[in-house]
């Protein structure tokens, strides 16, 4: 085995492990500089998040960025960093397996989110085509070495799912289940609002679940619920360019 | 001449025209986003930061970055406005004229800003072959039909310059003649401090003077002084990357 691809075994074993007792919490950078700020306060992972990064390049979120713009960023965020990498890859750009599981071990990531909405057709991708999917991203991965760390995403809380909010939770259990049984190392039900969703969750999936902070639901919350892996999606990048809006306008008065 | 071609004429043609009467306010950009809310907070042109744009790729600022990369960055900034956009082309990269101007206006940029700094041998370039590159810049522009904005900085204040502080002054004057004669539109003593020495560039000096606010040198005092035109280089980059650390810091805490 070559010594990078032990290395980025080395990585991916890291990340998995902190899924583990204490909460991972992951605030997702976009560049280089975010980045580094991020690792050196000792964070133990750096997540990115698709939607800064894609604003960042001037595209829409969902995939609406040249999918080699999105790893070249991704790629400048890895370089920097020492600590594991986890890249938020979409619903993976319409790459086959093999593709996507090289193109993440060529920028030097050995995580990354998956989502099950469909991009082109609108909805959801339909749960057991996208679990055989998650399950060759898996194989992929462990053709080359590298048991890449998935959190795959169930986006049945996105309004935009079509799902009627009264099906959202037991839908979210059954492609959780499904998924996880591909494979995928985490779950992320995201537009999680209520923390009895949350808790149903927690007790109904095998495996650690992606949260995320929002109205009543803090770090020490998601922890009681145990949640195992907060992530801040684009949060910390739009309050920077909301700053920034600010601090232009003022230029003009 | 092509419609593109007349295109970016026009944009550097108003970009000249806004070095006149009313003071140019340039809060720089790095990225689609910032370039985005610059724009549409009303300013009439973009310009660009390489310092911050460097932080955001993940080199050092001062050519450390691959000229390819950067420019790759700032036609991010130029794809997403339909002002004019000015890019900090660093010491423009060992290029010859002709390729800096071409790869400029490859990118849909229209002005730029060259530095006398020596990024390789340290300290200034000679004043009198920097004068000669600036003035074969000039001349390929014009080969190029699009009268591209040069903003000369005069980097005499920056203490990196070697020159002792007394002279400091003397030699940005008698540069910033010579890259004036040479045909650049706009001279840049960048690191100025004093009100007096700005007084004295502004009388010296043929044409319009970029400033930078600092200290007691708010937009008003600029404008009383004379100045034609203010950028405030990486400052509202490093201003989020300082509150995203303490952000991410409160996280852990």
């Amino acid at each position: 085995m070559a010594a990078e691809v032990m290395d980025l075994k080395a990585r991916a074993d890291r990340l998995r492990e902190l899924h583990g007792e204490e909460m991972l919490v992951l605030p997702n950078a976009w560049d280089a500089a975010s980045a580094t700020i991020v690792a050196e306060a000792g964070f133990p992972v750096v997540a990115t998040a698709s939607a800064a990064i894609s604003a960042m390049l001037g595209y829409p979120d969902n995939e609406g960025a040249p999918w080699s713009e999105m790893f070249a960023a991704a790629g400048r965020v890895a370089r920097v960093v020492s600590v594991p990498v986890t890249v938020d890859a979409e619903a993976g750009y319409g790459m086959e397996p093999r593709e996507l599981v090289d193109r993440l071990l060529e920028i030097g990531a050995v995580g990354c989110n998956l989502e099950d909405t469909d991009h082109r057709a609108g909805g959801l991708v339909e749960a057991g085509a996208h679990a055989q999917w998650l399950a060759r991203v898996r194989s992929a991965a462990a053709d080359a070495e590298v048991p890449i760390v998935i959190n795959a995403r169930v986006d049945t809380f996105l309004p935009k799912s079509g799902i009627p909010e009264s099906d959202r939770l037991a839908e979210a259990v059954r492609r959780g289940r499904l998924y996880r049984d591909a494979g995928a190392d985490c779950i992320y039900p995201i537009g999680v609002r209520h923390q009895d969703d949350i808790a149903t969750l927690v007790a109904e999936l095998p495996g650690p679940i992606n949260g995320n902070t929002g109205d009543d639901l803090n770090l020490a919350k998601l922890r009681e619920l145990g949640v195992a892996r907060v992530s801040y999606g684009p949060r910390f990048y739009r309050t920077a360019m909301a700053d920034l809006k600010t601090a232009v306008q003022e230029l003009l008065s």
